[in-house]
């Protein structure tokens, strides 16, 4: 969640609005673990060059929007200076800004909404880096998926806030054969698998992947290796599954998986032969949780956004105490400091 | 949760049964937190008027008798004596005693079915209580949500348990424009204000409504303050985001406002602008939540209850630790003890 | 959940393949919360026998090598011993591994899906342990219910997963009256009750019911009585609230309020007559629980397994410590574990 990143501007370092957007950019870099600004910045290229090319210019300007917002908010309600300086409350809200006008019809009143929505995503962030503390976990990008459903969900209930691409609700049934049948070319596998990486800010774009995974690369080699990893695997088993095809194609079987595979088998954990095996296992079975997830939202007409990536990382990282041959790096940040927090209350009490 | 009032009958102060009885009247007023035996009679003379103006009796008598069993189930169980006098016992109990007769066709089937559900939620209170305590955050009337949804989905499954006012169970839909076109007047404007506060008991009605208020008063005028605040605030953004028109009127886009207002703004909080500000994101947000949650809720045909207001002061108040210039009240009675109970265990061990 | 039971091969214990052999057995006890190799054997000999009679040999082996996969897991994680030897890692495998056969048509893609579900239960168990001992309760069976869940749903997924007596997804509606109407006879109660004890293992058949309720009893008489009990008790409460007829005739009205009446009532309690009104509480509220899961995923087409028996037994066993006079034997093994595990590095901290 946080490895240490250069700080590019070191001449003018102290600067309160240098520091601002220097959280900003590793608030970018946050989402797949980096605390690198330049990394951040990459992303950000990442996002707009995928949003411009489909003419959704709102999706890139949501996402500095989101991330300014959200990192504000922690500024305003005084958190810990080190989480906020290393970009832990600007993730969540970069997401934010990107799914709302994804998914909701650009207007006035969206904007509105994407802006209560990243500040919200801020007190969220809050609440579960806490409570997940509890058990050494990090909150991961649980904030982001909770604070989007609750907005997306709204064009159900508000003349005001009208759907783009969700729904209609409906119940889900077997897939027909047809839909489950891929024509398979070496070039194809190879743009989904980026693919799969661009849908993690919820862009179908193989140019998007392919700067991410590099802006991955600068700042941890092997973060890109397990997410190139990831979601090769996850598209060998999607195509074992049979899922949907337009669905794989897309990239939407594979971004839960990519971030798992970072999670779980570099940021978390130190690499290796058990933790390897224990990566896959858990990208593998992040692709079944896509699927399921994807059937169970259906009645509800919205997206999984990356909820399978949140509770299957969630349930392999929670047990690690448990098998001791797996080191860990320690957490450092906003998600420790919650933690450490509620054991120095105890300790209060204690002493 | 428990501001202390005053102790009506003073001079037979100490005969179990006074006693008994000043713990329900407590617990009927500890649904706005109000730990005060004259606010709950009054609370209790409010839902009687509602109930009686629209024929519906076992209403009011509903809530007489989940306060009873709920309150007696407790004693049972030998809680502990401060929170059982505190009516930390009691106040989902009302609420049950409530729910029941509205959602459910009232026969002596459905008058066991709501004693159960009363004794029940005060198991789950101390369920839930304990888990939440464990972050310093108060169970609110989750306990009530939780059971109350378990008993009027049994409509759907129970021959001898027939539904009245559920669903039917549809998949959410876009509203139509002429859902969401409201005629304003101010004297519209401010029965509803009203009728948001009434609907906390699951009642419209603009005489509960000024009841309540008048009541809330009598113990916290602060509470007082942010209920009306948060009745007016949640009418506006319902009114901006244009939900439905039927739903507004009928008080059903405030009731859990209302509640998020006063827990956030001065039971939780000591007022000021930095808290106020902070109330009015939690009071928006949960208009928002409220939406999501009542489309969400469709595919099942059961209502939303007071779980937007529940989501949101969670967490809105899990985080308090982390931004310091907040400062709290401390939580007395039952959710402390079961949070000191945790911790005194953990002291034990590490002692 | 660990009842010390003999040791079968006292003349040969320390041989590695006999200890994976009994820890195996004392896996499938550990279903209805018996740490006994006999009672295990006897439940898998149940389990084959009530499979066979309806030719699904799938369902027994899938028993088998769910058990073996799940404590292979374990073994392989480097779990603790005494947890891994009481069988604690196996009980959620024999389950996925008898659930999945029945819920999907049985191929080599689902034998696949059914032992990457049986080693991914042994990792939630992990992550359900931790989280649950924080408030001193155990796992229970939702590690199975969770995966199984991810598991069944991928039938609306994945072509390769096809379902088998799934769905399809509808949304609830209200009860007839011809399906609430059952002829009751003395002897079809008394096959409804063993139906009951038997469908824990997804199997209708009352041989099945007998052998288990044998099984128990040579392991621990009060479990048994307990499992008789509330059957019986669950049997008439579901009668009473009129639940649809095919359902309680084969017995699916009644497995969770089996196991909720064990865990309450004996293992996790000192038999006694408050303890006993407790545990009919906990009975009857299973009931109406297992309606409102029944209606509530219905709209998802899949079962609700186990999870009304855990979701009750939760809320009633986690505030034990609120109620003092009600005694508790000492949980051992995994959830204890990982409970002090969580503490003594609470401990360290505050050393």
């Amino acid at each position: 969640m946080a490895v240490a990143g250069p700080t590019l501007w070191a001449f003018v370092d102290g600067h309160p609005l240098v520091r601002y957007v220097e959280a900003l950019l590793r608030g970018a870099g946050q989402v797949m673990f980096q605390s690198n600004p330049l990394t951040g910045f990459l992303f950000l290229v990442a996002i707009f060059w995928g949003a411009l090319d489909t003419d959704r210019w709102q999706v890139g300007v949501g996402a500095v929007v989101g991330l300014a917002v959200a990192t504000l908010t922690a500024s305003l309600l005084e958190v810990d200076r080190e989480s906020l300086g290393e970009g832990l409350y600007g993730f969540n809200g970069v997401l934010v800004g990107v799914a709302v006008p994804t998914f909701l019809h650009v207007d006035v009143y969206v904007w509105v909404h994407l802006v209560i929505g990243a500040a919200v995503s801020t007190v969220v962030m809050l609440a579960v880096a806490k409570v997940l503390g509890t058990w050494g976990a990090p909150a991961l990008t649980f904030p982001f998926v909770l604070t989007t459903w609750f907005l997306v969900i709204g064009a159900w209930s508000f003349g005001n806030i009208e759907g783009n691409g969700l729904g209609p609700a409906k119940l889900p049934t077997a897939p027909t054969t047809a839909a489950t049948q891929l024509e398979v070319s070496p070039l194809l596998l190879v743009e989904i698998v980026f693919r799969n990486v661009s849908q993690i800010f919820l862009i179908d774009n193989v140019v998007t992947g392919v700067i991410l995974v590099v802006a991955l690369a600068l700042s941890s080699r092997w973060s890109a290796v397990f997410a190139l990893l990831g979601s090769a695997v996850a598209l060998g088993t999607a195509l074992t599954l049979a899922a949907d095809t337009a669905s794989i194609t897309s990239g939407l079987f594979g971004f839960s998986a990519v971030l798992t595979s970072i999670a779980l088998g570099t940021v978390f954990h130190v690499p290796g032969w058990r933790v390897l095996i224990f990566t896959l296992l858990g990208v593998i079975f992040t692709v079944v949780v896509q699927g399921a997830l994807d059937a169970a939202v259906q009645p509800l007409g919205i997206p999984t956004l990356t909820m399978p990536f949140v509770i299957v990382t969630w349930l392999f990282l929670i047990p690690k105490e448990e098998f001791v041959p797996v080191h860990h790096k320690p957490l450092i940040g906003g998600v420790l400091r919650s933690h450490s927090a509620a054991r120095s209350s105890v300790t209060e009490e204690t002493a």
